[in-house]
This record gives structure tokens, sequence and C-alpha cells, in this order.
């Protein structure tokens, strides 16, 4: 059954139930960013494999949406298909919703699957349908009706956190959970988001790609909470700590049944953008509904101090590997120069060896995200995937990027580095410069309390600013504890909008991660993490300031010390003098002497 | 009759009134930030004489609630008048709406001059009164009608800037601004802010203090305006030339009965937070309201070429006067020195002596705002202002913070300089060189076209945060151009809010102007006016830098070259010469041989 086959049965589908316009998006019933196999309907549909894309269908056209991450995989995936590739946030590319509103006859009916559509983008498309005096249907996945091998839900088993993982237990969360919620007004809080409710419960899972989540939903009340799991994925160990929190396991199901017999009266605190429509649609009407962030999402964003050192521990460990990785390309590369052979590393080698130094490394327990490994030109595609396609041989006179990280039993790590391959162009190394230059501007940066991220932002763009670059994605991200990569609400980035940018708290962990990318010939990306920590405290209030917990070198041989000041030597040097400190002791003689020179002074 | 005589009869006409509470704000009709004398009720009824505070009475108390500019003057000033000051913002200091809420009795009746009472803040004062069950009323001016010996209106004759001023024709004005209702959806656009009006009409008057405004209210339509202002301020020639525009000129007063006659089917397009809310509460109730800044908000921000050319004109006379002033500060507290001689100088005499120099300029129409000239510890007092009763001779071995500017006939100035008197100790001048490398940093930033301010605010912050420091006042704010000095939308501060920080266009006036406040020893501030303009146009975006308009020198008695770097003194140096190049024309050979000294490179 080919992509025009399958969107034929969809077709059929969509008349069968009165649907004029079908909404895919890549979404689970959680609005995780990545999902597990059964979720994949979007990718079935359209043969797009990208982790961010929506796809639309009318009785006769199909169009999919994504981001400029993905442009070129997506043009390529949908080659022949039939599908409309939009490429949003483009000039003259009309918006999802803008396409939907255009396409929507007068009177018609806008279809999609309401449990993998958020309540807020839910909300967005019933207001469309309204204009146009039609009507959403959002009870049947139509699209998994199609799909007749689709792939069952996981049910891999559950694993809980040790309270040396986490830091604090189920029972002190609940009630700082609780506290919030009577701050709010609210008797009910239902989580629906996986991150927050594993964070709550210190129980995590493997149903996701690449986040070590559980499939699960909760429901909170001043003295019970229900947690909604496949009950098969919970060890007697887990069932028995939930129990003495006053958890009661519920099928994983119920959650559809419990949620429209909640009391008439409730007070429900929810958090729209972590919740989906489906749910909200079987809600009481009588309830009042008071939209809010999940309390649980500033929780955990600041790291408690046992998950500080854990994650210390973790970025040892991730360095490490990284560092031995630099190590065997960086000989490899001097190997066949020097014997004139053939280069013997392609991107795939590289990614499968970082990979498999990872796995050496105590409590690893898998890649945190899609890893990246850009030879030359594909360097400069923000968010390209390696694949037997586009595999490249690391030809030496270039530059090698590389975006991965891994989850530990001590915490999660995201970390960039770009390798100069041989000699490169000096043109090269001033942009890799330039990116150096600005991480190390932001991550010395000291700063008042109450300064957000997007005050900061522009400490790292400056440099290439000055010289006419730019780079069209954020600065940094909030990164989770053994949860999603990219986690909300810190982050560095030049949006000023309400909402958008938290206050940096002591204990956020952040990305610092400036990029140049020139397309055709290179990209460049230095990402380190960092942690939001206490400086001082004068009569002008509190000042924090960063800790760069990523330990890993930083090529040498792309730097121009020339181009840097005095001080932004003093930066990179400290922060050599601090990876050689952390690493050495993990490598062998011939390592160490190596990274000695590859931490020297400049 | 005395502040406490006053207010009892204010309090005799609450009861008349059955008022509970009275609020008496410190604005006009239109919401201005300087106001008339007849508009001055609240510093009648308080001796408070502050350009920001609001009193509000109730039976038995009294309170003032000002900010932390005029914590120290209302202090002093409020002294044995009864009246509780209510230090805005301070911790455990209850707002003003929430001090209200509490003070109003159930089913109480909640007063204020709904004239001077923005459209905004009324609907907050209602939504108060209808959870207490009570009312507001908004109909009478209580205070007014205890001021016997009231002033009048002003009756000053107003001007018109002749095009080669304006740089754009009333015509042309007008046509933007009915594309702009057009856009909006509005056939009506009501505007109460004299700022707003000025602009748009090419007029200017003597209404307000420190601002060359017209009292006035204006009502567009797509075929005509109505101008309400006083005729007898108005020439024959501006009459003919508002004509030829088809402006009709109606009575000052008119407006209050013409707005309720508006058609009942209108879209009225206003600004609430520059509506006053009498006039809203006189709105065809049927007619729909589009609440949306003023269109000419934006309009007037982005300075045109004309007037880009003539401020740089006026930044040259100002700088003129300033650096005048600088040699004859430094000379006298020299000569006071040498010969021993008590200083013969004072904070007045300076703020007397700068004052006469503006006047020797050319085109010079007035200060521009109130003076602040605060020598040693008055330097700490953000918005000090000189007084008989606090004036201090200017002593030796501290510093003098002038923070001035002036209207003059090509544009508005706002310049802050601080000068070394005689030598002052080294924690000072480290102070100064913070200050003025913050200052550097943010005037030499290169940035992306949809950068704002709060993304380049902290630039100034940096250098200061790095040693503990802060000041709490914004970095800078918009310049209006013959209208008020401090104008929205652009300004450079911390603050992550939707709408308050707008994307810098070129064309664009901000201040650049931080600061450093030691409580009982010295302040620093230096300011200099940036102008947006392009830089360059890459693949990755338009680019824009600043041009430092302003013209004066920085005070190198006061700078440890060693704390810069090479670049930020490179920056000082290319400043300096600027300086020199434009300002020596104007002055005597042993001025301008002071000056050679003065601007020297570092």
């Amino acid at each position: 059954m080919d992509i025009q086959d399958r969107i034929a049965a969809l077709r059929g589908q969509m008349e069968k139930h009165g649907c004029d316009i079908y909404i895919v998006p890549s979404g689970d019933s959680h609005q995780s960013e990545y999902v597990g196999e059964h979720f994949k309907v979007r990718e079935f549909l359209t043969g797009f494999t990208g982790s961010a894309g929506t796809a639309v269908f009318t009785a006769h056209r199909a169009g999919l949406w994504t981001d400029g991450r993905y442009f070129l995989q997506a043009r390529e995936q949908l080659e022949g298909s039939g599908i409309t590739l939009f490429q949003a946030g483009e000039k003259d590319v009309p918006g999802l919703e803008e396409y939907v509103e255009e396409a929507l006859p007068r009177g018609g009916a806008l279809g999609f699957d309401g449990r993998v559509i958020s309540m807020k983008k839910g909300l967005e498309l019933e207001e469309i349908a309204r204009k146009k005096k039609g009507k959403i249907i959002y009870s049947f996945d139509l699209a998994g009706a199609v799909w007749k091998d689709r792939p069952p839900l996981s049910d891999k088993p559950a694993f809980s956190l040790p309270e040396s993982c986490a830091g604090e237990s189920l029972e002190d969360k609940l009630s700082r959970v609780r506290e919030a919620m009577e701050r709010e007004g609210a008797d009910v809080h239902i989580l629906a988001s996986l991150d927050d409710i594993c964070w709550l419960t210190n129980l995590r899972g493997q149903d996701v790609s690449y986040s070590p989540l559980l499939l699960s939903y909760a429901i909170l009340t001043e003295k019970e909470m229900r947690l909604y799991v496949d009950a098969g994925k919970l060890s007697d160990g887990i069932k028995k700590e939930l129990a003495r929190s006053s958890v009661r396991i519920c099928p994983y199901e119920d959650i559809w049944k419990d949620i429209s017999m909640l009391p008439e009266e409730s007070r429900i605190l929810l958090d729209p953008a972590r919740f989906n429509y489906a749910l909200y649609a079987l809600l009481p009407e009588e309830a009042s509904i008071i939209e809010k962030t999940n309390p649980t999402v500033f929780m955990k964003a600041v790291k408690n101090e046992t998950e500080i050192k854990n994650i210390r521990n973790a970025h040892i460990k991730d360095g490490v590997a990284v560092t031995k990785f630099m190590y065997w390309l960086k000989k490899n590369i001097a190997m066949a120069k020097t014997e004139g052979q053939k280069p013997l590393v392609t991107e795939i080698d590289a990614a499968h060896k970082l990979e498999s130094l990872r796995r050496e490394q105590e409590g690893y327990l898998g890649a945190s995200f899609e890893p990246i490994c850009g030879h030359g030109a594909h360097g400069a595609i923000i968010h390209y995937s390696t694949s037997p396609r586009t595999n490249a041989a690391l030809l030496p006179g270039t530059l090698f990027l590389t975006d991965t990280g891994g989850h530990y039993m001590e915490g999660s790590t995201d970390i960039s580095r770009t390798f100069a391959l041989g000699d490169v162009p000096p043109h090269m190394k001033e942009d890799f410069t330039a990116v150096l230059i600005g991480g190390l501007r932001l991550s010395n940066a000291v700063f008042l309390h109450g300064t957000c991220g997007a005050n900061l932002d522009m400490l790292a763009r400056l440099p290439l600013w000055e010289r006419g670059l730019n780079y069209r994605h954020g600065t940094g991200h909030g990164v989770g504890y053994l949860l999603n990569i990219h986690e909300t609400p810190a982050s560095f980035h030049t949006l000023i909008r309400e909402g958008t940018s938290a206050v940096l708290e002591p204990g956020m962990i952040v990305t610092d991660e400036p990029g140049v990318y020139v397309e055709g010939s290179h990209g460049v990306r230095i990402e380190n993490e960092l942690l939001v920590r206490e400086k001082e405290e004068t009569e002008y209030g509190r000042f924090l300031h960063f800790q760069t917990i990523t330990c890993a070198p930083i090529d040498l041989d792309a730097v121009l010390p020339e181009k840097m000041t005095i001080e932004e030597r003093r930066w990179l040097n400290s922060y050599h003098a601090e990876v050689y400190k952390k690493i050495a002791p993990h490598l062998s003689d011939e390592e160490r002497g190596w990274l000695k020179i590859y931490t020297r002074e400049i």
C-alpha cells in the first residue's frame, strides 16, 4: 500500500464521516515532541519522517506544513506523493489555519483526532469552523482507521528513580503541587503531559522515542491522585510505592470515562498547551476551568541539589565519550591524510562511534534526541539527519558539525561540537571563532535576578551580527532531567512576547548554542549547557551567573586566537583547564597526552 | 488657606456628592506627563509638587502615592499635612488600587474627575466599585470646586511648524492616518493626546510645562477632521492652512457635546491609554470601539529625514551650550581651588548658567523637562530637583550630575553629563568608567531588524552587574520632536512584557543613559541620544545600528582608561573626535584649546 493508496483510503473514511477537511498532526495524546511508533500516523500517511509537521487533506488536495529544519528532507520525502509542501514561515506561504479557513466550504465539517490536537489548537480550529458556519468532527481517528498494521501502544516496563536520583520524594512533590492548586483556587488538577507526570511521580518509561517517558494521565485532588497507566508496566515495588502516597492506579483508557464524571462544581486547573482537545471536550460543562501553565512546569525546571550533583556526573561521562570521539576522529582524518588513503570514516560511522562510546559509560540509557552529524555543507542544515541516502565521507578541509546527547541515570545531556577536519580555510575559522565568542559572552554574563532569557540572548548573537551573520534558531532551551531534552520555560531567544521567556532562576539549566550556517558550504554550532547559580547579593539586588556544565574540548584547530580579546581567551582557557581536570582521569595515556594539547592555553 | 483647610473643603464637597473616596491624580484631560498650571489640582490639595503622584481622600484619611524618584521630596513636602506617603513599589506598601478597594465601603461611591483619569484606569476603578457593589462618580471636579483662585486654562498662542521643520505636510500625515483607520476597520478616530494631535497637525503650543503642546482634541473621519481648540490661539495663517486640509476648528469644550452625538453605528478607533474616561463614558452605547494604540504613536516615533537633519543641528547647538558650560564649570572649580576661595558656584547657579548658554542658541524655546543638577549625594537622587531649600555649593572632590535638555525649533534634546569637580576619589572614577562602558557598548551594538529595546538593554547594564551594581530605571526612552521628551514606544528596559517594547525601526531616537547611584555619596549618569539607522543587508537579514547624535564631551577627568578595553577606548576616542569637529567651530579660541584637551585620545 503506497502513500497514494493510503490517502485514497483516508478520503474514503472522510467521505463516510462527512469530513471536508482532515488534519493529521505529528503529536500523541500528550502533546509530546517525540512520539512512540503507535502515534506516527502522519508519517504513515505522508512518508515524511521529520519530528514536526502537520498534514491537511481535502477531497482533492493534500498538503504538509513543516518548519525550516525540515524543508529539504520533506521536499525529498514527499516527491511523487502528490502532497504539496508548505514551508511554514516563508514569505507568501499561507499558514495552516489560513489555508484551512480558506479551504473549508461554508457549513462544512473540519475533522481531526481530538486526542492528538492540543486543547489550545482545537479551540482555534473550532473558531475557524464557527466562522464558516461549519462544525468540527473530533471523535474519530480516521487516519488510524486506515492504518491496518499499526503498531500497538508501547508495553515496555516503567522504572522508578530512587531518591538518590530524583532528590525529592513523590510525597513532597505532591504537597508542593497541591499548594499551587490551592493558590489557584482549584480542587482538581488534570495532567496530560508525560514529562510533568513523570517528574511528579519519579517514574520513567520507554514509550516515546528519545525521551524516557511513560504513557499516562493523572487526576489530582486534595486527597488523592489517580494515575492512568497500563498497570502491566509497573513492578510490584512501584505499585507499593505509589500506594504509600495514596496514588491509585487506573487503566490508561479510563481517563476518558472518569473525566466526564468529575463533579459538576469542580474547579479544574489545567494547561491548554499540555492538554488534548478530546479530553477538554469531555469535561463537565458546569465545571470552572482555570487555564494556567502546569505548576510542575516551573518546579521541574528548577533542578534540586541532588539532580545538579548527578547532572554534573552525567556531563563528565558524556564529556569522556565526546572527548574520546574527538580523539578518534582527529586520528582517523590524520591517518587518511598521511597515508594518502581514501577516508575511512563517514557521517554514519562517526555517529555510531559516538553512540558506542556513550554506551560504554555506566548508566547510559540512550540518545536524548535525534543525533545530528553533518559534514561540510550538511552542517549548514540546522536539523540534518544522517541517512544512508545522504551519508557523506568525512573529507578533510572542512568542518564536521555534531549535535548529540544522551540520557544517563544521572541526567540528560545535549552537546554540539564542530570539528576541523585537517586544515580548514580561514573563513571557516572566522565563523567558528565568532560563534565561540558569542557562546562565551553569554556563558560569562552576570545578571540581576528578574532577568529573562530574552534579555540575554543577544549577547551570543552580537559577535555574529557585527559581521552580518545570524542563526535562525533560539540561542538555547531548557533541558529536562531524564525527561524531554527540550524543556520549557527557560530559554534564550530574541522574541519579546508574554509567556515565552521565563525569569532565570537558580537551578535552571539552559543550553547556549549559537551557530553559523553557510548554505552549500559549512555549518558551525558550539553548544554548552549552563546552570544558573547565585553569585552575590548586594544592595542593588541578587546577582546570578552561569556555570558551564558541559565538559568537552572546543576544537582549537578551528580557533583564531587573534580575533579574541584577552578576556575571551581567558574564559576559553579556564574552561579548557576545567575540561582537562575532569576528563583526563578517564582517558588512556595516549588520549590524555592528546587532550593536554587540545586544552592548551591560547 | 493651608493644606488642611483645602482638604477639609474637599471633604465637604465629597459629603455633598456622596463620595466615600475621592481620587486626585496629577494628569490633565489629555493624560500628559507634564501639565499646565490649571491642572495642578493634586499639587494644590497636597502641597506635593512632583510631576507624578496620585492623592486619595476618604472622610478621615488622606494618602499620596508616588514613585522612587520622589520619595524624599514627597516626604518633606507632605510633612505636617496629615497626608500619608505611600512609596509605590516598595515592599509591604499597598498599591493604590488595592488600598482603594479595601477602603471603599460595600455599596460605597468612588469619585474622581473622569476627565483627568485615563479610560484604562477608569475602567479599572469601575471594576473595583463593581466588586464592592458600589458605584463610581466621575462627572464632578470636586477638587477644582475647592480651588478658588485656580489659574484659567492657558490662552497662549499656538505656532505652526513650517515643512522645513516638520518634513511632512498635514495633508500627507492625514492620509497615512486614514489608511491606518481603514486597516483597522474604523470610520472614526478620536485623538485626545496632545503630542499625537500636534504631530499630526504640525501645530505646537505653550499650554503645558516643558512640552510645546497645544490643548486640543481631534475627531477624524474619512472626509473631515475636527480640531477642538481655543480658536483665539490660532493666527489667521494657521486657520487658512488648516482649512486647506479640510480641518474644521471647533471650540475646545465642544468635544463633550460632539462625542455623544457620533452616529450609533460608528466604528471608533481610540487608544485607552491616551483617552480620558469621561470622554469614553459619553460615546454612543451602540458604537463599536476598536481599542488600539494610536497610529500616530508609531508614525511620530520614526523621524523623517528632514526632522533628522534638523535634530542633528539642534544637538550641535545643545552640545555647544553644554561644552561651554563644562568649560565654565571646570574653570570656576579650578579658580576656587587655586585661590583658596570659597566656591562661588551652587547647583542653582550652575542650572542658570546652563539655561543661559542654551538661550544664546538660535531657535531655543525652553527646557524640555525639569532640569536635574545634583552635587555629590544629590546626584544619587535619580530625579533630584534643585531648590533653594536644598541648594548645595559645588565643592571639589566629588561628582556633579546634570540631566537637562532643550527644545529648539529644530528639535528637542535630552543629555546627561556627570562632571568631576577637581580631583575625585578612585571609586567614583570606577563607577563613572563602568557607566561609560555600558553606554558605549549599547551605542555600538549592531542588531538585526526585529530587535526590541528590551533585547539590547542589558548591554548597558552588564558592566555594572559584573560589579554588583545596577540602576533602578530604564536604560532609555524615545524622544519626541518638539513634543514630549519622554515618548513611547521606543525604549531600552529590562521588562519582557507584551506591548512594552517596540521593535527598533530606522529613524527612531532613543536615549542611552545608564547610571550608578550611591546613596549619601554620589551619582553618575551619562546620557546620549541614539538614532537608529540601517547598516547593511545580508542574506541573514537587515542589520541596523545606532548613530550617537548627542554632541558634548564626556569628562575624561573621571575616566580610568586602564579599566577599558582597546575597543571601548577606540569608541570613546572616535566619539570625542566627532564632538571636537562639530563643536570647536562655535567656540572662542580659549574654549577651543580647552576642548582639544578634553576630547584627546586616551
